[in-house]
């Protein structure tokens, strides 16, 4: 049996999930409480990386054994050791078929914006300021072209070694509360920067700066036509499906 | 003329508003800001003092001058050289007669809990998180009994030279708003820690660590009667009434 984590975290003060030499990561801390509750050594994987910044209202990941501690008590434990930015919200067992990113189906992500020409002093480490207004029902028309299969070759950051860059968008929908906007984002997968790129592209669209057709500028397979990466701290992983 | 600012901050970083020497307040990073923008020094007046890591969504201050800066430009000129945790919401001009202190008619604050068992990684900073369930027509019930005119002896930390306990709460009302509670409480003016008082008061009220009645605690005009003193991190300075 494997032991599975549901976390959330803050990634203002981390280098992403990822372990990184003499950098703090999520995983590199989380990895390090569960060690010192079990007094032992495990491996920690996983069910994506993530940016430098980018925080997560729901993370699975996992350890390639059972604890010794129920898993209803887990949550509690491990708590009470970690930092105020990582929380556990439940633990469960699953069976060794099980692999945080291998058996994942889907992911959803959320990017936050504050549109407000007003600073926000509470959000500004976990929203993106966006002073002009955003026209909820213009950005949901842009952003379905993005739906279905296609090859996203122009939406992912070089980072050398991607194979296949074809991905199914099963929807991207968009909602305004209050001030804030939020862009749901959900898919069988996503590449390198993906998403951040992707709400780059939609909102240099509707500013008039970007003048290509969303569908166009998937058909060029080209990252020069898309948009700018939207910062990270905007982004959280809001879902994974399995 | 008085220019008077309306600003928000968020006090995770600072002593309070007050400035005190080797430590950093809103006071002092504000003015600081003002006088980099302005290029000569000025005196800043708060409308209260606030404690440390206490927030203010809305904190009126001002100057005893003109700036030489139309008043509408004032907020993104200075927003530009803030740090990230304070705001100008807008500027205006002021007669002489006025003054963010001594004007002010009355103030809300709004204390906002976590109500759950789980942590919340991206609120830690700026809410108190109390796992118990709490019940809000319990606390309406409860917090009615500080409305009016009261002697407040059993609600004011010790700090010396505090003349008149006597104030007026106009309103002290609770409401959910999903997993957050947060409670609204509108007086003509503030003894030290009384909010704080008041809401550790009214939660140890409902888990029964409390057991005598509101009135009789206020009758006493005797602080070890109170509750606890509910931490800084959930009050907002929410609302200056002048």
């Amino acid at each position: 049996m494997k032991t599975v984590f549901v976390i959330s975290f803050n990634g203002k003060n981390y280098n992403g999930w990822q372990v990184q030499p003499n950098k703090p990561s999520v995983q590199k801390a989380f990895q390090n409480t569960v060690e010192r509750l079990l007094g032992y050594d495990v491996r920690l994987t996983g069910c994506s990386r993530t940016d430098s910044g980018v925080h997560a209202n729901e993370y699975f990941c996992h350890i390639d054994s059972e604890t010794g501690i129920s898993p209803e008590k887990l949550p509690l434990a491990l708590n009470r050791l970690l930092p105020d930015d990582i929380s556990v919200n439940r633990a469960f067992l699953a069976d060794d078929g099980f692999h945080s990113r291998y058996s994942a189906t889907g992911k959803e992500y959320v990017y936050v914006i504050w549109n407000s020409r007003l600073k926000n002093v509470f959000w500004h480490d976990v929203s993106f300021r966006f002073p002009r207004h955003i026209d909820v029902d213009y950005v949901n028309s842009v952003a379905a072209d993005f739906c279905g299969t296609h090859d996203f070759s122009s939406f992912v950051s070089a980072r050398g070694g991607i194979e296949d860059t074809v991905r199914t968008i099963k929807y991207f929908r968009t909602e305004r509360d209050g001030d804030f906007i939020k862009l749901y984002i959900c898919a069988d997968g996503f590449l390198y920067n993906m998403v951040r790129i992707m709400v780059g592209t939609v909102l240099q669209t509707m500013t008039g700066t970007i003048k290509i057709p969303i569908k166009e500028i998937i058909a060029k397979k080209d990252r020069s036509f898309a948009g700018m990466t939207a910062p990270p701290q905007g982004l959280y992983l809001n879902r994974v499906f399995y």
